[in-house]
């Protein structure tokens, strides 16, 4: 319970008929008291004016889960984004900061142009500063001032030009930065290590009762968040990461015996992987985190590339950066040399024991060519679909602090635009893909043996 | 009524509690009695087995309102798309045709491609065919056999292998040349005047008491088909779009008060040439169908245009194929010479007008470049994103006929796959713009006027 | 005869024995006395320390005529462009400036960069100002200051951020300017108008005995500047020319009797097209201004038409800008409305005339898809191998400039870069396809007919 | 001397005035007496017909050095290709086999695709096969027919639907196999080790006195082959290099001390390094096998690193594969681990390398993104400019087969085609970049350290 009665840990739920439950976001008038409002500016803004209700209805809400039987229970449901009546904020009062943190994805610049933009030209916002290099630029390094101006090109470049680092939180410093620079609204754009950063930030300031809104934009190239439908830059890397499985097949199909080994993001989550596998076709194995695989043995994967090099004379193989991690821990702990850094990389560690295995066994000579494009991937500028959908992400958030909200994400669900706690996402698992009905098909469409059931002997041989 | 007494022309309605109601497709048991049915191939594919609750619940309806208030009624549902646990076609029977009609189209490959492989290696279905240029290849044309190995590359090609034409539907000589060539499924790829065809197509069958299966999956790279979020190759269109105007506005910024004008599709709604504004941020100005624009005087476009030339000096106006329709028509029915054919096409017109008056009045003078990107743009192959769409389509349209549901749509409500009767895409008007508030977001964007009330005075002038 | 007692119309010539003649490039010191010089910066640049013979010995020439036999008189041969010992400028004396006019072409911006940092780090000159919008700039704008800061990313956006402009040049007020600006290098970038320009320029600051250095880099994306091997941005431009070549062929591919048109650059010589069609092998008819042809009879283009659809069921055709303007002519003369302004295109008037021909005909349905990328190809930024050689241009222009050559032009013969008199280029035709065995080649790929042999009475009939 | 009175390890060499040499290619009738010669058939074919002098004068040749001063000998010429007045080939009985060996190159299959179009379509030869992968195709493996339609569209394929292959040359059985097979051109693509091959092939076949012709096309992505301008397939690596590099950069500015490192092709030369970096500008060091250079110690590379990052925040380094060869085989031979085999490659020993001296250091905290995009750069299709360059140089090997020379290369000299003795491509060293100035305009452009002169303390640590 924070001083206001209200425990900042608690969801806001509330409950309606026929199993309606609304997951709601906090609100800065949940623990300041009498806040005064004030129309918002886009009532007199021309652009807006001739489209009728522009402005979302207070009690929009977005359903969850919509695949229903005739008499299922409503569910949840998350409050719809979107430009109320009226706001929080005086305009000429914001003081907005935004701050990138993690790795790199296509859109980050998007997002930033966009919450710059939003503020400025649908509220009149002119105060915009950028945090320098994630989290610690809060405290260890200068901001910089933006405006459309500065932002203008920048959604056609890769990267972030604010910079960004992985770590560095130290939540009262931070708290104190902002209070010190008299910032009142923080716009935060990283993955869920992050969003677990926004969400102690947001409760240290809820703590100390400042007029401060919290917005995150969930990031993440791998696309493991939870609830939402995808995260910005995921098609711009699907897309890009057909290059590289394009280049791996045509080195496998021009010598005998060739292998195109690719390896994508992925570290918890293989949807890059199977995204890719399916949109190119070209994919005869596709190994993600969420299925586990072993090498040796019936049924292993040795013995399913011999058997496809048989077939056809080629293979292509995608791998997830975080599939086989138990096979790679295990086989490094075995010995000890500086070289072996590398092979915590599982791409370089699966290119040499398929090497090692089919040199030792001598029956079949096979060339192998492996193919990493991880970062040719992240660093390039978004396409058009995820242009358009990192600028409406990020007026979302813009309006949802606007209009007061604070410890929420802006997140898509079901393809609408709409505000979701920041606990939910932290505190749920990351999404996987292995329950999904997606996965089948990616394993109708390569043909690929499941994996699933190592041969005993075998197991011991790998354990 | 036919006479298996059920009218063919009513929506198969099922109601239920709240307000629930699902609009049900026809399916083969509808109008014929006794069908067998058999189990699904599916259950014995490896791929498959691995994934939990793979068979979708026949119960499984996706609701088509999501943004909903805590005591809104449920209302309109449909039928979930997907592999059923039973089919109503034994694989060997099966004997499948599928037809391209209309524009091309950004993923038509990626779907026939995808309707062949699925009901190859999904269900074991090894008799396809396709039918050459559009309906009237049904009776005027040899058909062509199709395999996986035909289709193998043809997703990474533009256009239709199948080759297409507009027009040229005969429902009597279809059908007769279906029951004469014993097919038994009809997978029908086109625009809604092409989904016209495959519902009268449809309810002749019905008609004689055919046990053939009509699917249809919506084609339109303007993405105005009603229900469903959005068309296949509309992503690829707005991201090649992208090109267009970036050399427009390169032309335009590199001379002194240059124009640079792009023409793209959209003859009844401007999807493409809003996204692509959206994705753009480059752009000053869009005009689409579905919002009347004026030239002259006050508030009127060449006000505009010479506005925004003294602010930047230069300007890129993106304009739909179906704007401005009425001064056109209007412009062009004064004079009548061979050249004026080509004054149909807007951006022609539009380039000669604003030419002309610019050099009538004589203060400013002005450079414009028009680029027409259109067959550049529908000619294209599929994006990866776009190709895992087209993918699903053609599965979902597969395991529809499979399961023996007939005039229906394999169409996407809310990002689930879904089966819509044919009369509910083919009955409604088609999708527009205005009403949406992406309009609002895109008018923001731009900063353009609303160009919608033009001075009495002018009006005149112009007419 | 200048006061000087040198002519500046008059050819610089150098005889030597066995028929070798160099045209060499006038030197500030052929009419000013005693100019001092000075060592070259470069001889303390620790870069070019480290390789041999890194300044180009006065002596090196380039040869014209590589094919030669065995008793072949040597020839012309031009200067060898490069550093040279010493200087005739002291650096911190420079005041250089660049002006751009003509249409835009990949690699501008590049030209313009180079000029910037090669004055700048090789030569350590900081004063470099930018005209803006070609000729006209020099007495109607304001110039910009260029810095390599300023520069820096340009070479990656196409068109110029100079601006340029058409015509505007007035000799006189230009070299009114460039003294009231104390400007004693002159860096003009365009096509043989613009050089002609820069001629004048030359002439008149020689009459005037002024110490201005003035330097052509020739641009013109239709290459067809004599002498040189090709202009910069040609690379580029046939690059970005397979795009509309490839989507033509896919519409053209698509329906029964599909004609694909795309019309390419060149006003004077076919260059583009000529290779653009080599480089894709999917065009079945190239027409260029060197080569006519006629439309109807025997041996005419409809009957080639006719053919092809008739063998292939398919066609594309190339057409550049000014190829068949004697038809065009002749076809507009004999009516007269405003959408005729349009017909003045050929790729326009020729997609109607092929429409109608078989429209009228009725023995064939065609449909053609018009595909103009004009303005797409322009507007690109240069590609690597453009970008490699306009910074060697830009370079030899500025080392030429430093070491007092002027009236020159920095051109490739022969693969080596050279400084070419002004005269040689503005006084000689332009370069055209049709006497190369390259156009030989062409033909042969396509096996389309010469065109060559009207019927007499079709020769009357379009006569 | 062979048993013809010709020394076949011999250079044909005809002396002429004024220093003129021309270093002439073996032709078949040095050794075969009496041979019949046929009018070329391009003499009737109307595509040739129409350009004047279409056939090359017997006595034309070009020149290699043609920077010269004014009394320079004329020195060396090679043949000029291009088709002759008369061929020493009926058509009908020419039996042609192609080969590619090697690794991937882009070009490879458009070399292909117009030997077998230009035999075709120029001389009316119907028979060509293809060898499968490599030399050692010749006797393990099938051959496959080559027909104008089966190579229709693979020039807009990457890799080599020849499939390759290193080594497995065995020259008798080659030569064995040509006599079994009865063919009597034989076409080899590769690089230097091939066209030993070739060369030894060529020998071979001349002492059993065959007649056979042996054309070589010279393959090397790296550039490295003596005499040529360049390789095909050379420009479209630099391009997609150009990826690489602005994804390197986009990682390094999007951190604090951020490094961006990328693996280039180049075993013994660093062109594609070279060319890369002037074209990116994006690049702070290009390190290449031909310029060593030192890590520790003053002048070093670590310390120029920490300059950089000081300067800038940021840098981007290009190393050649090649490079630094002693640095990583000393590094190596003091541990001895599995994982050392990743080592050899100076990409991933020189990331970890640089991390490890940071980290020891202790002062900079630095991020290094590592990128190798090798078969990503290798497996792309050619560009329009290496298709037109591909097309040429097979073009030529055809007509200098089938005018009966033999032991030859197709190369580009100074610009234009020639024929050149496979000796002089074999028995000379490769093409390096150091001494050539080009290598002096990218250490000005990077402004790097020459990294010459290891202080010897350091030298010492490092050995």
């Amino acid at each position: 319970m924070d001083s206001n009665g209200v425990d900042e840990h608690q969801m806001k739920l509330v409950e309606g008929a026929a199993g309606y439950v609304l997951e709601d976001v906090p609100h800065l008038s949940d623990y300041i008291h009498d806040l005064p409002t004030y129309p918002n500016p886009l009532q007199s803004n021309a652009a807006y004016s001739v489209v009728r209700q522009y402005f979302v209805d207070e009690d929009d809400t977005v359903m969850e889960k919509i695949v229903v039987h005739q008499d299922s229970p409503r569910g949840t449901h998350f409050r719809r984004a979107g430009p109320r009546q009226k706001v929080y904020f005086k305009p000429a009062d914001v003081r907005a900061c935004i701050v990138t943190c993690g790795g790199l994805c296509p859109g980050l610049n998007t997002v930033i142009r966009e919450i710059v933009c939003g503020l400025h030209f649908m509220y009149g916002v002119t105060e915009v500063i950028g945090v320098d290099c994630g989290f610690r630029g809060f405290y260890s390094k200068n901001t910089v001032t933006l405006t459309p101006k500065v932002v203008s090109d920048i959604h056609k470049r890769g990267g972030t030009i604010l910079g960004t680092s992985r770590g560095g939180h130290d939540t009262s410093k931070i708290v104190d930065n902002i209070q010190d620079r008299e910032i009142n609204q923080v716009y935060i754009i990283g993955g869920d290590g992050t969003q677990k950063g926004a969400s102690a930030i947001y409760k240290e300031i809820r703590r100390r009762g400042l007029k401060v809104a919290v917005a995150g934009i969930p990031k993440t190239i791998d696309n493991d968040i939870p609830v939402i439908d995808k995260s910005f830059g995921f098609d711009t890397a699907v897309e890009e990461a057909q290059r590289a499985i394009n280049a791996a097949h045509v080195e496998a199909t021009s010598v005998e015996n060739g292998i195109g080994l690719v390896k994508l993001m992925g570290r918890y989550s293989g949807f890059i992987a199977m995204y890719a596998t399916l949109a190119s076709r070209d994919v005869d194995c596709c190994l993600i985190p969420e299925s586990p695989f072993y090498l040796e043995g019936k049924g292993g994967l040795y013995e399913f590339i011999a058997k496809r090099l048989r077939e056809n004379g080629h293979m292509v193989i995608v791998i997830a950066e975080g599939a086989g991690q138990d096979l790679v821990a295990e086989s490094i702990e075995k010995q000890d040399a500086s070289g072996n850094k590398l092979l915590k990389d599982v791409g370089l560690w699966m290119s040499l024991k398929i090497k090692e295995h089919f040199a030792k066994q001598g029956k079949m000579e096979i060339t192998l060519k492996y193919i990493d494009p991880t970062y040719m991937i992240r660093a390039i500028p978004a396409n058009a679909s995820d242009n358009v959908y990192s600028t409406l992400l990020a007026q979302s958030a813009v309006h949802g602090a606007m209009a007061g909200y604070t410890g929420f994400i802006s997140g898509l669900v079901n393809g609408r635009h709409t505000y979701i706690p920041l606990n939910r996402i932290t505190e749920r698992q990351n999404k996987v893909v292995i329950t999904d009905r997606m996965w089948a098909r990616m394993l109708s469409s390569t043909n690929q043996p499941s994996f699933m059931n190592p041969p005993k002997e075998t197991t011991e041989a790998t354990n």
